[in-house]
């Protein structure tokens, strides 16, 4: 079968490679579609990060490079391992892509995700959704309703990421939110919490985003914050208070010294962007104002409560699909349009077999 | 009446006013011991901060400079006003020094703390316990029980401040707590902590405030961060997992960076210290360890159980009160021991009319 796969910075090939097994306990899943994440694209740019260099296999996995890539994947279950009795083949999955040390519970409400050299299905080893199969441990598949289709599907997983930042805050129905940045985390942070009767004020530099936002309907307010004062507009929004939750979604050190201006006395900031610098902040703001500044990394326990949420209509994934590609066009349409073009792309899916094209 | 009052930077004059008038709804106290508070001494070097400078009255206490500092009051009621039927004379209290706008509620759970404009009595105005008498509306009166006595009483007010500081971490019994500094607040905060049976590491350079924190019996290990691996330490403390919470006590950037990284996966740090500067903060770590930095100032609602941890004998404040002086040695044997000799010293009391010399 073919696959994508990391070999080094800037080198990722289409591989032939054998189909994986499918043991006891496992599932096999043909791939339907695989989104491309931006920590894909970090590995390409600046990696190896969460890839095992070549001859420094994972502690977990065992494996290192050349790795699949690929973590936001739905598909079609074609067999089941032994033991494996409570899910059937043809059924629809997407999966929930972590690498989990084995002396660990995975228990929901465990964290889980913050265990020692946690990493992910699609980085760290264990197959990739950029080939066309994929063998996974049945704790890692989750079934979904006929009626999701399969490319919307594949979003799922980083609308868990938003799912698990939207728990992080606290964020309560009523309340409003100010997220910094509409890149795809933002807007799908955007998304669960306009789910949740969160009123939603979004501040993103790009214009094309800001549309994406309105359009899609997960915004309630889009402000271009060189045009507009962002904490005065949110202070009229909410009677002088400021916001009551705010999402960090770009890594920009001034948006963060925005939502620090902006959230409420007692407000929740969460901060949903990977920083590869450190950052700046005004302590005395965050110690006069009991602000409560959280990461957030990955999802916990979400994937359920995250897929009734589409499955039940109250999340649409269909505006953030902006193109599909096949695995030929992986460099070329996708990586480059993501990193040279990203203003009009959300998310770009793949086909690894090309059946959905 | 004899009274300290700051008129600017560096000039703090004892004066004599008038006694104030005990009026409807408040109750007349007889100033027995008043701490010197950190932020006393901020105003005289660098202010005025908290206070309002002559000429800019504070918009809601109405008052501006010269203003009678000291907030770390105790003291025995002497008049009570009219309406005032739930005190009596005679009655030994402790002062919660808010001056808050009457527009919001001061109900405990009503974040009054964070109410704009928010100040303090004995910086904002409506006098303050480094005066022989002080009038101050019932709600903000806190009765004693008689076995408490007045010296220790004085540091009910910081001891509150730590115990905000402890429900702001959420800290559990049975969890491992690291304080980054054992100044006042540090160690008033180890003492709310041991109290409520979390095992305390404190870090910390200097020996004779280490050996303070040892003696006084409010931390478990004193670490000498100059000597050894605080982080290693801790580790070693908690099977490799991190401190639960952590506390930050010094407005030092390189203790808030061992506090992120000695604090376990999902914990919480609470900056309690006065940030006059930025903070370079490793975000990445916040996000992948999913750590919760918290902001604490004052406290709200936390005198009722300050108070009984320091009645039912749980708390010991003694070891905390390192000198005792009068109205006359506040500045030459009070804020110059505090400025210059800071290490000898945990808190100077001050017997505003001479009676408890």
């Amino acid at each position: 079968m073919k696959a994508a796969r990391f070999y080094d910075r800037g080198d990722i090939r289409i591989d032939e490679i054998p189909v994986p097994e499918v043991t006891a306990g496992t599932v096999g899943i043909d791939v339907a579609w695989c989104g491309i994440c931006g920590s894909d694209l970090h590995e390409y740019l600046d990696g190896p990060i969460f890839v095992p260099p070549a001859g420094h296999p994972h502690p977990i996995s065992g494996e290192d490079a050349p790795i699949t890539l690929g973590h936001e994947m739905s598909g079609v279950v074609y067999a089941v391992g032994e033991g494996v009795t409570d899910i059937e083949i043809g059924q629809k999955v997407v999966v929930e892509p972590y690498i989990i040390d084995p002396q660990y519970s995975t228990e929901p409400g465990t964290n889980y995700h913050l265990t020692p050299n946690m990493n992910f299905i699609g980085l760290g080893g264990r197959g990739g959704g950029l080939g066309e199969k994929i063998t996974v441990e049945r704790r890692w598949v989750h079934p979904i309703a006929d009626n999701v289709p399969l490319d919307e599907a594949a979003l799922i997983e980083p609308l868990s990421v938003g799912y698990h930042a939207y728990v992080r805050s606290g964020a309560q129905e009523g309340d409003v939110a100010l997220i910094g940045g509409a890149g795809p985390i933002g807007l799908l942070t955007a998304a669960v919490l306009k789910a949740k009767g969160v009123t939603v004020v979004i501040s993103e530099l790009s214009e094309l985003r800001r549309q994406k936002a309105i359009e899609a309907g997960v915004a309630d307010h889009a402000l271009d914050p060189s045009q507009v004062n962002v904490v005065d507009e949110v202070r009229a929004l909410t009677d002088g208070r400021g916001a009551d939750v705010a999402f960090e979604c770009t890594s920009v050190n001034v948006v963060l010294d925005t939502l620090v201006d902006a959230i409420k006395p007692g407000g929740t900031i969460v901060v949903v962007s990977i920083w590869g610098k450190r950052a700046s902040v005004d302590l005395q703001k965050l110690v006069v104002k009991e602000i409560d500044l959280r990461g957030t990394i990955g999802y916990m326990g979400n994937h359920p409560a995250t897929i009734d949420l589409v499955e039940s209509g109250k999340i649409d994934l269909k505006p953030f699909i902006t193109g599909k590609i096949g695995l030929d066009g992986l460099i070329d349409r996708g990586f480059d349009t993501l990193i040279n073009r990203n203003e009009t792309a959300v998310k770009i899916l793949v086909s690894p077999s090309g059946a959905g094209l």
